[in-house]
C-alpha cells in the first residue's frame, strides 16, 4: 500500500527531474511531515532519484523510524548542516546540482554543509517545490481541514458565551484555547488574539489583563490544530450596543470580505482577490485603515503559500486554501476584522469556516 | 529616566564598539524585544553608534512606537531584508564592518540585503552579540524568572491532582497550559509534554488521546511564560506502584540531577556539568539510555545560550539560568526525566523550581 507520504515524495521527484536537480534538501519541519510523517522537532530531509534520507539527532531516530516508513534515518552525530553535508559528499555522484532552501537555510548552515560537501557537489538555490506541493491539498486533506474550521466555530460560539463586562482578555483567551484541547486539538495554530475596546486597533494584539466594558469592540481572532492543519478565524462583536460608526465600519468590512471571497476562484491572481476587497473599503473611504494584506495560505502551517496581497501576481489553482480577512483599524478608536477559511475548487469556491458574521450585539 | 532597554542597548554598543563593528543587524524576535521592548511578530533592528533602528510592517509600527521609546521606527515598504539594505546604503557612513546574524538571516535575506545596500556596505559575520549580554540575567530579570518557575511548580502540583486511570494525555496537557493562563501566564512556554507508559520513552512525546492505565510511567514537562521570561520543569511519576525497576531508574537519574546541579558553578564549563550527569549515569550503566543533552540556557527563550552538553567548553557566569534535565529512555519500555531551572550566581546556585523530586506513587 502507497502511503500519501510516498505519493507526495514521488510527485516531487518528478518536480526535481524536470528542474534538472539530482537532490533537494528539506529543512521545514511542516515540509518534512508533508514529505515523510514525521513530526519530530529538529531533522532535515534529502530527497533524490535514490531515495529520501532523514537525518535527526537521538532524541527522534526511534520515533524517526516508527513515523516514517520507506525513508532512511540517519542519526546525526556532528551538528545537522555538518551531516548533511557529509551524506552528500559520500553518496553516489548525482546527475545535477544540490537544491538548497535559501529562504530557510541560514547562511552559518549554508557555510556549514557547503563546507562538509566539499567542492564536488554544486548547489543551486531552490525554494518553494515543497511549499507549491503543500498548497494544492488532496481530498484527504481538506477532509481535516474541514473538520478544523468546524472545530473552530464551534470554539467561537462557546468563547461568545463568556463576553460579558469585566471578563479579562486573557481569561478569554485562555478559555478559547481550552475549549480547542477539548474537542480534539492539539493546540492553538497560533497565540489567540482577543481584543477589547480601543486595542482591537492593533491586529495582532496579544491578550492582557485588560476588563471589557459595556459597548465595547472584542475582536477573536484564533484558529485549532487539528490532526496537524490549521484553521484561522476572525469575528468582531460589541458588548452591549454598537454606535452608528462602529455599524458602518462593521458592514463596510463585512463587503469587502464578501467582495474578496466572490473573486475567489481557480485562474485569478492573489492580487485581484486582495484588489477586491480594497475596491469596496475604498467606496468607503475606508482603505486607508486597512494596513495589512487580505490573507494568506492555510495548512499545516498557518501562515502559507500563496500570500493573498497586494500586486502578488501568483494564481489560485484548485486545492489552494486561503484565509480571507479584510479589516479596518482605526488607532486610539478600535478595529474590525471577519475572516473565514475558503478552498479553492475548479468548480464553486467552498467556505470552510460558518460561524455567523453579522455584527453581533451581545 | 533610563530604561533597562536603554542600558542594554548602551551595553551592546559598548561591545560592538570594541569588536570593531560599525552597526549590527538583529532579526531575533526574543532580540529585539530585550533591547527595545517591542513585542510585535515581524521586524528588525540596527543598532549603531548613530542610535537604534526598528524596521517593520503596517501591522506594527503603531504599536512598536508605544513600546519601544528612544527606537527610531520606520515603515517597512518593500520586503524586510531589502528594507534594510537600503536604509544600510542612505545611514551616514561609518567606521567597520556591518555585523550581520549569520546563525539567523537565510541565504536569501542576507543576498537581498547586501543587493540593496550596495557595494560599498562591507559586512562581517557576527552571532552572538546579544545572545551572550541575555545570558547574563539582571536582577530584575531573575525576578520575573523565580516568579515564573513558581508558576511552573504550583500548576505541577494541580497537573498531579487529575492524574487517575482513564484520563487522556491531551487532557491533562490542555488542563496544564489553562492553569498557566489563569495564573498569568501568557501562555505556555513550549508545548506541554504528557506521556504515558512506553510513550515515556520518547524524550519529546506530543501529547494523544492515550488513556492511563494503573501502575504507568507518567512524564510532564511544562514551562510557562510570565511577563516575557520562560520556566521549564520535568517530574516523572507513577500513578499506582513503580516496580523495582523503575524506582532503580529514578533514582539514578535523581542522583544524576542532583550531582550536575552541584557541578554548577561560575567559572564551570558547561561541559562539566553535563560530565557530571553523565558519569552517574555511567555507575549504574544507564547512560546509554540517556540520549540528549544534560540542559539548556533559559530566559525570553526556552532554549538560549549556554548550551550544557557534552564538551561545551563554555563558561558558566553570574546571571546565566539554565535547565538540568537529564533522563533515561528505554524503547518499548518507559523513560524518567527531573528537569529543574537553575540560576547561576558569584555565590550559591539558586534551584528556581522546587517542586518535589522524589519518584511519587499517586
Amino acid at each position: 500500500m502507497t502511503t500519501p507520504f510516498a505519493q507526495r515524495r514521488r510527485a516531487l521527484r518528478k518536480q526535481l527531474d524536470e528542474a534538472g536537480l539530482g537532490a533537494l534538501v528539506v529543512t521545514q519541519p511542516a515540509s518534512w511531515y508533508y514529505l515523510t510523517g514525521f513530526t519530530g522537532e529538529a531533522g532535515a530531509l534529502v530527497v533524490s532519484a535514490q531515495g529520501t534520507m532523514l537525518v535527526t539527532d537521538g532524541r527522534f531516530t526511534e520515533q524517526a523510524r516508527r513515523e516514517a516508513p520507506g525513508v532512511r534515518v540517519i542519526l546525526q552525530v556532528r551538528g545537522l548542516s555538518t551531516s548533511l553535508g557529509e551524506f552528500l559528499k559520500g553518496a553516489p555522484r548525482r546527475r545535477g546540482k544540490v537544491g538548497f532552501p535559501a529562504g530557510h537555510l541560514t547562511v552559518a548552515q549554508f557555510r556549514a554543509m557547503k563546507r562538509a560537501a566539499g567542492p564536488r557537489v554544486r548547489w543551486a538555490p531552490a525554494d518553494g517545490y515543497v511549499e507549491r506541493l503543500r498548497g494544492r491539498k488532496d481530498a484527504q486533506e481538506l477532509a481535516v481541514m474541514r473538520r478544523a474550521a468546524a472545530l473552530a466555530d464551534n470554539v467561537m460560539a462557546k468563547a461568545l458565551t463568556i463576553l460579558k463586562p469585566g471578563v479579562r482578555e486573557l481569561e478569554v483567551a485562555a478559555e478559547i484555547e481550552y475549549q480547542m484541547r477539548l474537542q480534539g486539538a492539539s493546540g492553538p495554530a497560533f497565540e489567540t488574539i482577543v481584543a477589547f475596546g480601543e486595542r482591537s486597533a492593533f491586529p495582532h494584539a496579544r491578550p492582557t489583563d485588560k476588563r471589557l466594558k459595556k459597548n465595547e469592540l472584542v475582536v477573536l481572532d484564533m484558529g485549532a490544530i487539528l490532526a496537524h492543519y490549521c484553521s484561522d478565524i476572525t469575528r468582531t462583536v460589541v458588548v452591549g450596543k454598537a454606535s452608528p460608526k462602529i455599524r458602518g465600519w462593521h458592514k463596510a468590512v463585512q463587503e469587502a470580505r464578501t467582495a474578496a471571497v466572490a473573486a475567489v476562484r481557480a485562474g485569478a491572481t492573489c492580487g485581484e482577490v486582495d484588489a477586491a476587497a480594497r475596491q469596496v473599503l475604498a467606496g468607503y473611504r475606508l482603505d486607508q485603515y486597512f494596513t495589512h494584506s487580505t490573507g494568506h495560505g492555510l495548512g499545516i502551517e498557518v501562515h502559507e503559500d500563496p500570500r493573498v496581497a497586494k500586486g502578488q501576481k501568483q494564481k489560485l489553482e484548485p486545492g489552494n486554501v486561503v484565509t480571507i480577512e479584510p479589516g479596518v483599524y482605526v488607532p486610539g478608536v478600535g478595529g474590525i476584522r471577519i475572516e473565514d477559511d475558503v478552498a479553492v475548487h475548479s468548480g464553486e469556491t467552498e467556505v470552510l469556516t460558518r460561524s455567523p458574521r453579522d455584527i453581533i450585539e451581545i
